[in-house]
């Protein structure tokens, strides 16, 4: 290791691999990247001052950067080729991935750390990386039974140079959190859109935020989402089906006339929505909502931000809900309990329309 | 009717009536209203400036704004009080509620007309009234077969009054677009985040925006939803079915590998999304998105949107993306196509760092 940072290789020069060179090229480190597209590979060697590997140098750390479909087929290949490198990968799908490798021998075994950095963006590409695109995001480290503590060790330096925030996970329970989290929510905002195309145009001109938040997640891309499904099918079939089922137990009891148990799920809903972290992984937060009517015109905005950064108020989120044939938007603006009326109040003076 | 403007009873002080009141009064009309909940009316009074109804003012203009239960039985009530005024009311769901006054005689039907206007709030009762609450939403008009021409033009003139814009459907129709886009999509949140409920706590704690949009809905009020459900069960069962059936689709296509179906559900999915209308009705939006890292610091946010409105760029959508664990915060921001480069150019100027 030259300088004390492990001399390192990406392979692969999506979004993530990219960024992951342009951060470490930052913090000091001396890093190669490859790729079989020849033209993300030229992007990625521009945008990260990362080296082209010339198959020379020897490589300290491997991070393996590529679809989920290919990663085990290149750790494998990575494992041969850099006989002393630490290897990772950043897949969001962690045991098919390491169980294809689960055959190698127990030295190249203990070279490997799995990895998934929680941070992807509906954008791609290696054009769309940023050397701060892992600043303060968690992510996951998952240890083959086999795999050495100098190389988790190695991996979470990494990490750390990357700004974010190592979280070790088993293998089964990361592939378990993300098929609940994030796996089968998208399945769910995919069907929910996708039954539109059958609908009537009149009734899906009616449309306000609401379906449109709860569809948010569609836009996504099938083919990447395909192929991580594909490597976590079981979890998310057995969620999938867990959410079917509760839905088919509300269309019986809605035929059945039972709203004890109507009222029970609705309730239940609210009480999950609470358990989602806050901001900063805090716990669920005791925010406070504020609802202020903005004029649709360039600079009203501005203003209203304008008004809470006098105040000194930090906005924990923002939204804008415009819906059908307004000309005024809501905005949607969440501080901390305490500072809620020092906001209003300093709105109200500014003659801005506070609803709630 | 004094001056023109028909004299108005609001029935029901809550969020949607005190704000029809406050609306009205606005506009000119002569306003009375009542409530069984004495204290619920004094908010309402004060608020308003509508008047207590005294039993003896004759009314021109009845709007029924109680919970959908007990909107039938209000109507019922209101053609005996006043036996020539115009009856409407603002329940979100219409076949139940209509159908259930269907027997009164063919003079008190052509007084009836059903009303529902699209501007529900997470935030309820009179204290959260606003008379601009309903400015540039759509209101939809139920006519019953016996509904009187006079009847629609005096509730549609109400209507414009208070901003809204009226937008005619069949009863029927009208239930089953809200089943559609309002009353599934309600559910299914509330649903899928009922299963959070059971789910370790530290999978939960790697959740992020996509899991926060897909379920915000399920912080609905359970009792007025249920209210609302029962009454649009038959619509409302067949469409979670429908959901149900096509998630188990999923479910088995994952078992069974079969990644052609799944890529084609993603697929439909995104199509789907596209359909829901953009801001002012207009059809799917060629918006473009633009992703910037903000600093989490009081001040940020406003620089940002500074910067927006000296580059005269009007925003259509602003989202703030937070993570477990971030210090930064990254801002989506949604513009017209044309404007995109403008406002990249004027970003990256002000030194802030567009990540895609």
């Amino acid at each position: 290791m030259s300088d004390t940072k492990p001399t390192t290789l990406v392979i692969g020069a999506g979004l993530i691999g990219t960024s992951i060179a342009m951060g470490l090229v930052k913090a000091g480190y001396s890093v190669f990247i490859q790729d079989i597209d020849a033209t993300a590979l030229d992007v990625a060697l521009t945008r990260s001052q990362a080296k082209k590997f010339d198959g020379q140098a020897k490589i300290d750390l491997v991070v393996v950067a590529t679809p989920p479909s290919k990663v085990a087929q290149v750790i494998r290949q990575a494992v041969l080729d850099h006989p002393t490198a630490v290897i990772t990968d950043v897949a969001s799908v962690k045991a098919a991935v390491l169980g294809a490798v689960a055959d190698l021998d127990q030295p190249s075994l203990a070279r490997i750390v799995g990895g998934h950095p929680m941070a992807g963006r509906e954008v791609s590409g290696a054009t769309a990386a940023q050397n701060n695109l892992f600043v303060d995001r968690s992510w996951v480290i998952t240890k083959l039974p086999q795999t050495s503590e100098n190389s988790v060790a190695l991996v979470k330096t990494m990490i750390n140079d990357l700004g974010a925030i190592p979280i070790e996970r088993q293998v089964d329970e990361h592939d378990l959190a993300v098929a609940l989290i994030s796996h089968t929510p998208q399945v769910v905002a995919s069907v929910l859109a996708g039954v539109l195309n059958t609908a009537d145009k009149d009734h899906i001109a009616l449309a306000g935020q609401g379906l449109r938040d709860t569809i948010r997640l569609a836009s996504a891309d099938a083919k990447l989402w395909t192929d991580i499904l594909a490597n976590n099918a079981q979890n998310v079939s057995a969620q999938v089906v867990k959410v079917a089922q509760d839905l088919l137990r509300v269309a019986k009891a809605l035929n059945e006339n039972e709203l004890d148990s109507i009222n029970h799920m609705f309730k239940l809903g609210a009480q999950g929505r609470d358990l989602l972290p806050g901001k900063h992984g805090a716990a669920a937060n005791p925010d406070s909502l504020i609802v202020v009517r903005v004029e649709d015109k360039p600079g009203e905005l501005a203003r209203l931000f304008n008004v809470a950064a006098s105040a000194n108020v930090n906005l924990e989120d923002v939204r804008i809900d415009h819906s059908l044939g307004r000309m005024t938007g809501l905005v949607e603006l969440t501080v901390s309990q305490d500072k809620r009326e020092d906001l209003i109040g300093a709105l109200t003076n500014a003659d801005f329309v506070v609803v709630n």
